[in-house]
């Protein structure tokens, strides 16, 4: 029996799990929350932009949840032994970069910065960078509009140069103390490997696609006359990137000797290139031709493959088309939606604080489900965080229409589950007129397991069967399938990711099937959420929308002729 | 000294006061909730559209609350003798119609009918008749459209005519019992003077105009040709109808010796023609040329009054434009938005029932009097229960916009009571436009005494003052200010109503003054909120929505810059 390790950094936590190569699930695991910060952030209470994480913290946990996860699978699997692990996979949070020197070291470990917010890792979720990011889009639309073409157009406060850039302007000394910058998800493999040059350190190709501007049509990432136009020091960070970057099929290097005592594994094994999280846990969740992999937590993440054809893949308001982001030698894809479980959240923390009892998600979602579709005469946009895909538009706020003096909050609750749907379809159908045609849906996270009336109206509103993730800890087991492929056939791998995939994802643990009725209801407010999304969501729009209220009351009455 | 009595007639009470000729003030008054059904309403729990009322509770409380008000009275003022009243006024709800045979007396007081709900009182909020409403509409808009151009383009189900068409249809034999129909306006007085022959019953010309379609240009009451279309039947009911009927300034007779014995008046006192409570109300708040008169309520209904020139005042979307139905020789001018102070309460008691504390109406105006206007981000339509003026389109329902994941309840119900000023000053502008400038607005109603934020609101929105009105009690002084003027200046009274309302209505209790600023944010709100109800509420019209969420975002930018 053969077994890797997959760890995950989660944005409060990192996990690490032990999984059986072949058999289809995890059987040990661990967790350690980063003591840094408030539930492992750091903040800055004068401003609510700030959110950065002490690269500590991932050294630590690092250790401390791969001791424990083994410690765990010795003592719950029969005849476990350390030197069964064949290979290490690495997924976090991203882009979460952090400024180290020549010799891999964070500033943020030197006495000198230990102290200074920006010498440390930058969270994913920081958006400082707000006007680096708008000054970055702007000079790309003018003089390099391809590098836009693949993030949707417009180049985000959370992305990698960005952030850098808002360093060099507000903090030049950190700036000059960095030799480079490194994402999380290269930085911890490039320890687990002892590296000590910045230069050597492999880069996954997932954090740095479309976040990075990473491509190979233009030579990699953006080019250094692109970068001087914006500072001409960001011409010299250019100097420290590595021409070519990997997919996960793909080792990073070995464990260290260092590394590989003080954990007690063997040295020597394979550490795939590091990828994103959500790209991970698509993997686990067996992502494949046809296969839509949702991360549905807060917000969801959309993440699909294409075939590569011999034409780059170019869909309109998808913010990441990457080559092997996902899969190698396919088109990565990755789309989202700014909000989901946080606008249920919102609704029954903020809006509806009925406690316990009344308000709920428990009980509102009971009393959800015994609505019909249609039922309540409500529709909501779900742009409560504004629209990523395929509006790509932060500026972009919340709508609920339909309310009566006999609305119920449980009516409000699956209206707002209802509008997440129509979104996940626009997403779909957007996709499907581009040729990615999507025939099931893959959903892990919280929300999928906990809550089946999610799911339903889900596979109703697409039409779609929608399964539940065989494994609650999907990210953390793509890194373990990552591993099992650096590993190779010969160490008791496997030579592809799809076949490691096929061995050690588990089936689903729940499908749901559209039920036709629903989905006919469903058509008929999708084509009103339409008209709403248009017409409050594309600039030029105009398109009468005195129907919208009399087809939801329609709509509302023929379910109340039905009973 | 002199006195009247106004006596008013809720939908689950009667009041009597004792006003005081020329002083300003009731000086006593007494109560009395109707003891049938629930809160003196007949319901029928298989019909959530029917809502009738017991005709012998309005005779019982008639005395009941004269005989407390009168006795009250000698406690309360030095020297009260009932000799020295010189009139008495009455208003009721309606349209709230009741059958009555030849001798004036209400069927439902009949063994024969006791029992049967068709034979009581149709209360003003009975909606059985939706059916004949419409009826009448598509009928008067083949045949008779003029007849529609006096009520807003729709016959409602809660007028005259569809209530009786509907007894003809579900209940012949009430129907056929009937000699007529009174309203419980004109029904009260014939009862206080004794009428006993239906034919000699006087009718007020306020619950008749566009209720029941009378209107001198046609000859009063629609054509018997008109109603037989409807049903033979409806024609001999056209001809119980008098030729004529009138303002408040005319007595409907004087009282008959039983009731001056009974309730211990001077018999042969002249009690005012009837009319409608909202009427009335604006009456004793001092409706006048300028002054517009909300009374505000779960709706609001709206009073105005318009100089009298050679041609009909036709405004559209404006639901009842009688000649002399609030101040004789005046257009009276009836709006009313369906829901304001119903849509507070189903947020607080449905929506957001976080209890005492939390969600009360006082808590949540208290968060909300900290916001700024636009502060919020939110725009809303104030439609949840459709939108009387000026759309006349109940299938309408409510919008809300704007929503982030921060949104609170109390930003909300800021938002849904700047929905209803909006609503309002729609109102305002159309009414402007005709002609009928509005200087002034004199509120009156509960919301209008307690909530100070809403009045600020309507003040800053219309950029106009809002006066409370002096009195609590503004229908029953208006009904005492119509007796002190049938009584005529020879008993005591008053020549004009006008005269009365100088002598009698109490200044302002407060006065809210519109802020410059916050008129100038309402003003770009409002331009947004124009645009979602000529998008929503008007067949045909294409708007660019686009910048309406970016520009509600823009003003909540700027009110954040402005800390």
């Amino acid at each position: 029996m053969k077994y890797t390790l997959g760890i995950d950094y989660g944005t409060n936590s990192v996990r690490c799990i032990v999984a059986e190569v072949g058999i289809g699930m995890e059987s040990a695991s661990s967790v350690w929350t980063y003591e840094s910060g408030k539930d492992g952030i750091l903040l800055d209470p004068s401003d609510h932009n700030l959110a950065r994480q002490n690269p500590a913290d991932y050294v630590k946990g690092l250790r401390i949840t791969v001791q424990e996860a083994l410690a765990s699978a010795k003592e719950s699997i029969a005849g476990f032994d350390p030197s069964q692990v064949i290979g290490i996979g690495v997924d976090t949070t991203g882009s979460t970069p952090l400024p180290v020197d020549k010799n891999c070291r964070p500033l943020a470990i030197s006495e000198q910065f230990a102290n200074n917010l920006n010498a440390q890792a930058w969270l994913w979720k920081d958006h400082t960078a707000y006007a680096e990011a708008e000054e970055i889009t702007e000079l790309a639309k003018s003089i390099k509009p391809e590098y836009l073409s693949i993030c949707g157009g417009t180049y985000s406060s959370e992305w990698f140069f960005s952030k850098i850039l808002h360093c060099l302007r507000v903090d030049r000394e950190v700036f000059d103390a960095a030799y480079t910058w490194l994402e999380c998800c290269d930085f911890i493999p490039a320890v687990l490997c002892g590296v000590d040059d910045a230069d050597k350190v492999v880069r996954g190709r997932c954090a740095t696609g479309h976040k990075a501007m990473f491509n190979e049509a233009w030579g990699g990432f953006p080019a250094a006359d692109f970068l001087e136009k914006l500072d001409p020091a960001m011409a010299e960070l250019r100097a420290t990137l590595p021409e070519k970057t990997v997919p996960i099929n793909t080792a990073a290097g070995v464990l260290s000797a260092e590394w590989a005592e003080a954990l007690g594994l063997p040295a020597g094994i394979p550490v795939a290139a590091g990828a994103l999280d959500a790209h991970m846990g698509a993997v686990g969740s067996g992502v494949g031709r046809g296969k839509l992999v949702k991360i549905i937590g807060t917000s969801a993440c959309d993440i699909m493959v294409g075939d590569k054809g011999g034409e780059a893949l170019d869909i309109p308001g998808l913010c990441g088309i990457v080559d092997s982001s996902v899969l190698p030698d396919s088109w990565g894809i990755e789309a989202g939606q700014s909000a989901v479980g946080d606008i249920f959240n919102w609704f029954v923390d903020v809006i509806c604080p009925g406690g316990e009892k009344e308000g709920s998600h428990d009980n509102l979602t009971k009393e959800a489900a015994a609505l019909k579709p249609g039922q309540s005469g409500l529709l909501a946009l779900d742009w409560n965080n504004g629209n990523r895909t395929v509006l790509v538009d932060q500026r972009l706020t919340g709508l609920l229409v339909g309310q009566t003096l006999h609305t119920t909050p449980a009516e409000i609750y699956r209206a707002l589950i209802e509008a997440t749907a129509f979104g996940a379809l626009t997403i779909i159908n957007r996709l499907a007129e581009y040729g990615v045609g999507i025939d099931e849906i893959i959903a892990c996270g919280g929300i999928s397991e906990k809550n089946a009336l999610f799911m339903q109206i889900y596979s109703d509103v697409t039409g779609r069967v929608m399964k539940v993730a065989g494994s609650s800890q999907t990210c953390a087991l793509g890194s373990a399938i990552a591993a099992a492929v650096v590993a190779g056939e010969a160490a008791g791998g496997y030579a592809t990711v799809e076949q490691a995939q096929s061995a050690m994802c588990a089936g689903p643990s729940d499908v749901f099937e559209p039920n036709a009725a629903n989905t006919r209801v469903y058509a008929e407010l999708y084509a009103l959420y339409s008209k709403l999304h248009d017409s409050f969501g594309v600039e030029g729009t105009q398109i009468e929308l005195y129907d919208v209220m009399k087809q939801l009351l329609e709509i509302k009455d023929k379910t109340q002729q039905a009973d």
